[in-house]
Order: structure tokens, then C-alpha cells, then sequence
């Protein structure tokens, strides 16, 4: 299935070595062919580790063996395939995980429990562990530091374009570096994750106070973006810190001294976070939509996802339609505190409806201009409270069918 | 715009007259053009009434009227527009609804409050009054008790096909009949109630034991349907009942006199809100989702309705796929206890997937056979309890972003 490439498409980031990690990929023949499937990360010991996962009831495999493996907050490997999700696939499905993490940490010379997997792909087709455990050693034998722009692509399933950002961040004076890649265009509805994300990091943060950053920030960001609020059984984001920098002692809370390193974090994970929007399945428009003036920030958060999931909106978006009288519909099922009368709502900045009805003498030219451009901004004030939250979106179009009513054949 | 009729509907059946209704529809010019879009009823004094209305947080202006009208539980008449919803219009949206009413309550020679009203269609555009007031004379003039199929066609929308059920039930050995029509076919994930629904009844039934028989009913039929998962901002279903067939007394708390007018007016409700899942926007196929063995009835409604709103189970069915992986995503998502190991999926009556994998020597010859066929049916075992819920969707395709992508234009 070859997709063009998104039309809200950003280019990959020049990714730099991150101090002790060395990773490579190659193809597996897991389903696609002449195309890279099977990435690989090494760590160096000492290593840090934290992640957040999918709250889908019906996890993957490789989900299940992470939450486990993440309890010593240690890593040395982590083994990611595209093509089979590795989900629903019962004692199969644990049998390979044990068997891809054993044969990655014979080679690695480390515990099993301290290499991490990620599937994605197909869901409820068996993975046979013998197509990942056969690949591995050609594999580890070409691993080295400037293969992230391979990796990247390596992980994508239905993505049209690589996901990556970078970002620098001081503690106590040194300078640390944060790289991260991510997949996901289409099952993205993240809660508390979304689909694969991994950052690598050659800053020493102790894996609580990893935790405890990756955890705030992801609910800023990558649990903000919906593409089509269904929520994947294999969403996981997880950070690894090498500590091969050299820099003042991180306390295992964490606290003031990661400030800086915390910033740069965020702006990574926001920034592959909004790249999944924009590589949203069929994806034509970017969405922001920023809600303001809730009872409080968890019920803006609710208001602006119920926008961002409502397929009328959606699609009124993709025809270029400033229809707000579908987002005051989606204003009124999420449920939370809304009074009708109270309610104003503004595209590219122009308020069009304010008190409950339309704006007196509203122009609508600016609007419209605004509509047939690649970025929609939608704001909601709901003129209760002070709560606010954005959440991003993409338009859904005749892709999101097109690529959905035949990804299996 | 000219839709195609649905491939899913079904004809509208001989519509009675229900003793002491007369209804009519006229063409009142509020947008469509050459199509009748003004519809009333009228009711003989003692009509009691009940009405379940949308819990969506921005109602329109006709819900805001008929919640407070509805106190009294006596009905004179109904008006209902098409074209316009008269939803997040403001003061001149009440003072519409005020008109309206005093207008019709004049022709009719009652109480204001004995008028009910619903309206459909654009929201956040103002609806003039006086489009309706200066109709209603000549409506009023020609009412007749057997308008039924043109008052089932006046209120349509999106709708391609005319809906409308009837049943007869024994009170205590008198026959009575309940009629009823329903427009919807976007817009559809009714929270104890659905888009627009009239019945009406010849029996004389308290106001209060028909709000508990309508409540009851609508749990089961309309709220366990869904198109899109946006709930309107309109949804109205009232029930009417005239009283003009002698029976024996019924009490106002209702009891089991009512037993089998209570499995008539289920009937129609579910025939109703099947004929809304049947003309859903781009419906190619009806689907049925059963959910057995949850923990309780709520918690599998509720498994039911996130695989019904899926829109990656929904594509899949477009293609004709049987993607259970999809289905268990859809389970998993709902945020109910499930445990993936003790989960079994079914398509068409066979059983794919059990105990957390493929079911050994799975045959997908007849699942594909079926999956090719106008109605489709999905049976998810939680295998956790004995909750068991059904709901009823469409498919997503094509022909639901083309007529959402372009509704206003």
C-alpha cells in the first residue's frame, strides 16, 4: 500500500548520537517487504529507563512484558518490529516476547528483563518469534550511534513521512541532549501514551524522576492528540537515559535541577506528538483546538478531545465548512459543565459566535480563508471558570476509508 | 442534495389513523425547496404526554420548550420544522419557540404550553418565526387524520427514507393501536433519546406511566443505537396518547394493565430506532453488536457501544473485513473490566477468536461470505460475568464524509 505522503508532512530533524546508544534495523520479512522492519537500541549499563503505556484493557504482549520489565528502571535493549502488533495473540504472543527478549539479551550480555520490546502493526495475527530471533544477530553486528533516521522509518506502519525531534537542555551548567522518534497515524487516541514513541537521552536521571517527568508531560501532549479516538493495545512511550554525560548528581525525585531538562522533554514529546496529527490517517488539515474558561482544566481537557473526536466536526473541517454549530454540539456531549448562552467560539481567531448565538454583523471572509488553509485553529470559551487545555486533531477525509476499509488486504 | 436511497431501507408501512390525531405538512420555504418541511399534529383534549429529550449540555430552543411543557403532561399539538434546528440561536431562538406556540395554540384553541415543538436540521442559524407563524394557518386548515406517511416525510433531514412503525396492543381486552415516525440519520448517539421521534396512541394512558414505559423503553432501543457517536443537540422522542378507546382504567403509576402495551410500544421503539441505524449517513451495512458475559448490563452497553462507535471497526466492516483485532481494541478501549485471555469474538455466528487467540483451524470462508452481506452481526463473551447488552450501527464510508463534508453548501 503506498500512501502519499502526508501534505502536513514535516522533515526529519538532523539526529545526533546520543552519548552510549548504538542502533541499527533491518528486514525481518515480518509482512512488508523490501522495506526495514526490525529496529534495534543498545544501551550502556547503567542506564535508565521509564515509560508510560496504553490504559487499553486488552493490551499487546509486548505491553504486558514492559510494565513488567520497567519495575528494576533499568534497560540495556530495546527491540521494536513493524508489520504484526503482536496483540491478542494469547501464549504465542508471551512465548515470542520471552524468546525476542532472551535471544537481544544473550547478544547484548544483559538480563532478559532488561531489554524492552514494541510492537505495532496487524492486531490478533500470531507473531513467529523465529522471524525476529533469526534477524537479531546480523542485526546487533551492524548497530552504531547515527542510525535514528533508519529507525525511524523502520517503526512506521501506515505513517507517510519519519517522526523526530531533538532538544538540548542544561543541568547544573553541562549540556544534555534529548533525541526521540515516533509511529502513528491511524488507532490514536492515546491515554496516558500513545502508540510507539522512544527518546534516548545522554543525561544520568534516575528512573523515578524519569517516570515522574515523562508521565506529567505526556499528558500534555501525546494524551492531547486524537486522530481517531480509538485507543491502541500497544501505546507506549519510553525514555532511556545513558547518564554518559557528566553533570551534577540527579536526587531519585528529581526536583529543581532537572527544570531545564524537563522543558526540553516536553518540547520533544509535544513535538512528536503533533507530528502523529499530522501524519493522521487521510489527514488534509491540522486541528489545534484550545479550550477555555472550564470549571476546570480536566474538564477542558474533556471538552476540547470531545471536538477533536467528533467525526461532524471532522468533517466539516475537511470540507472547509466553519461549522460551529457542530462544535457546539461536541461542546455539549463531552458532558462536562457548558450553559448554551455562555458559550463563544472563534476559528483563526475570529469569534463567530458569542452568548449563545451568532456575532452580530460576523463577516465570515477571514474565516473562510482561514478554513482553506493546511492549520485550523478552533477556540471554545466556555465563560465559566478558568480551566483550560489544547488538544490537536487532523480533519478526516475520503484517506481515513480509503486506507481503513482495506488495511488488511 | 439528492442522496441515493439507502441500500438498508425498508418500506413505510401502512400508516392508520390514530383516533382523535389529525395531522398535515405544508411547505413553509425554511430551506429546502420544493419539499414539504412544516409538519403538525393535532390532539383531542385529554392527550396525555411524555417525551425523553437529548442530555446533550447546549440543547436547542424546541427542547428547552418541550422540557418545560412537558410538566403539565398534557398535548393540544406538535409543530415541527426541517431544514433549521433553532439550536445556539439565542434569545431569538426562544422567542421562535414562543411564537411558534402561541400561534399554533390559537388555531388549535389551547394553552400555549399544550404545544409541543421540535425542529431539525443547520444549527447556529436563526430561524425566523414568522417562516412558521404565517404557514400554520393553511396547515391547520387541512389537517386530516391519515397524513401520516407525507407528516413522516416532512420531517426528514439527511434521512433517504421514510420512517415509521405500528403496533396494536390489548388494555385489559380492548385493542388499541400505537403509530409512530422517526427522522435521523446523522448526528446519531442518542442519550436517552434519539433525533426526532412522534408516536402517537388511541389509549388512554396517565402521563406519568408513559414517561416510565417511554424512559424504560427508549434504554434498550434508541440509546443503544449510534451513526457517528456525536450526540445531537435535538434529540426528542415523544409519545401521545389520546385516549379515545374505551379500556379499562389505568392508574397513574401504570402497573400490569400495561403489560402488553408496554411490549407494543418497545416494538415500535426498536423498529424505529433500527430504521435510524438502517438510513445512517453512507450506511452500506447494518450492524448487530452483541455483548455477553460482562459484568454486569451496563458494563457490556457500554462494551456494545464502543465497538459500535469504533471507526476502525466500522472501515473494517465497509471492507467487508472481518478484523477482530479491531474489535478486541474496541473492547479494550471501553475502559470496563475484560481480561484479553477470556475474551471470544464471533462474526456471523462463528467463533474466530476464544481464550486470547485464534480459534485453531479457524475456517474465515463463511465470516467472509457474511461479511459481504447487508446485515452484519458481531457477538463479543467478556466471559467475565452474565451482563449482556445489543447495539445496532452502520458502517463508515464514503458516503458519510461526502454528505458531511458539504451539509451546509
Amino acid at each position: 500500500m503506498a500512501l502519499p505522503v502526508s501534505p502536513l508532512a514535516v522533515p526529519l530533524p538532523e539526529m545526533p548520537a546520543i552519548a552510549g546508544v548504538r542502533l541499527g534495523v533491518i528486514e525481518a520479512g515480518i509482512r512488508y517487504k523490501g522495506r526495514a522492519d526490525l529496529t534495534m537500541f543498545e544501551f550502556p549499563a547503567g542506564t535508565s529507563v521509564a515509560g508510560v503505556f496504553t490504559r487499553n484493557k486488552c493490551p499487546g504482549a509486548p505491553v504486558d512484558w514492559c510494565r513488567a520489565a520497567m519495575k528494576s528502571g533499568k534497560a540495556r535493549a530495546l527491540v521494536v518490529n513493524a508489520g504484526n502488533a503482536n496483540v491478542f495473540t494469547g501464549k504465542a504472543g508471551r512465548e515470542t516476547t520471552k524468546a525476542t527478549a532472551e535471544a537481544a539479551a544473550k547478544l547484548v550480555g544483559c538480563k532478559p528483563t532488561e531489554v524492552f520490546l514494541a510492537s505495532t502493526g496487524v492486531i490478533g495475527e500470531t507473531l513467529p518469534h523465529e522471524r525476529l530471533t533469526a534477524a537479531l544477530p546480523a542485526l546487533f553486528a551492524a548497530l552504531t550511534p547515527d542510525r535514528w533516521a533508519e529507525a525511524a522509518r523502520g517503526i512506521m506502519t501506515t505513517d507517510t513521512f519519519p517522526k523526530g525531534s531533538v532538544r538540548t537542555a542544561s543541568i547544573g551548567g553541562a549540556t544534555v541532549t534529548i533525541a526521540g522518534i515516533a509511529k502513528g497515524s491511524g488507532m490514536i487516541a492515546p491515554d496516558m501514551a500513545t502508540m510507539l514513541s522512544f527518546i534516548a537521552t545522554d543525561a544520568k536521571v534516575p528512573a523515578a524522576a524519569l517516570q515522574k517527568l515523562l508521565a506529567k508531560g505526556c499528558d500534555k501532549t501525546f494524551n492531547c492528540v486524537t486522530v481517531d479516538s480509538d485507543t491502541s493495545t500497544s501505546d507506549s512511550v519510553m525514555v532511556f537515559a545513558t547518564g554518559q554525560v557528566k553533570h551534577p548528581r540527579v536526587p531519585a525525585e528529581g526536583g529543581a535541577v532537572l527544570k531545564d531538562f524537563a522543558r526540553a522533554l516536553n518540547e520533544v514529546l509535544h513535538d512528536l506528538a503533533l507530528q502523529v496529527a499530522r501524519d493522521g490517517e487521510g489527514a488534509q488539515k491540522l486541528v489545534t483546538i484550545n479550550v477555555t474558561g472550564a470549571v476546570s482544566a480536566k474538564s477542558a481537557h474533556r471538552i476540547a478531545m470531545s471536538i477533536a473526536n467528533s467525526p461532524l466536526v471532522k468533517t466539516a473541517i475537511a470540507g472547509e465548512d466553519a461549522n460551529w454549530g457542530r462544535i457546539v454540539m461536541a461542546v455539549g456531549k463531552a458532558g462536562e459543565p457548558a450553559d448554551r448562552d455562555k458559550l463563544s467560539v472563534a476559528v483563526g481567531g475570529v469569534w463567530m459566535a458569542q452568548e449563545g448565538g451568532v456575532v452580530p454583523g460576523y463577516d465570515e471572509t477571514p474565516v473562510v480563508a482561514h478554513m482553506k488553509g493546511r492549520e485550523v485553529e478552533i477556540t471554545v470559551d466556555i465563560g465559566l471558570g478558568k480551566g483550560k487545555a489544547t488538544a490537536w486533531t487532523c480533519d478526516l477525509t475520503h484517506g481515513y476509508i480509503d486506507i481503513n476499509g482495506s488495511y488488511r488486504s
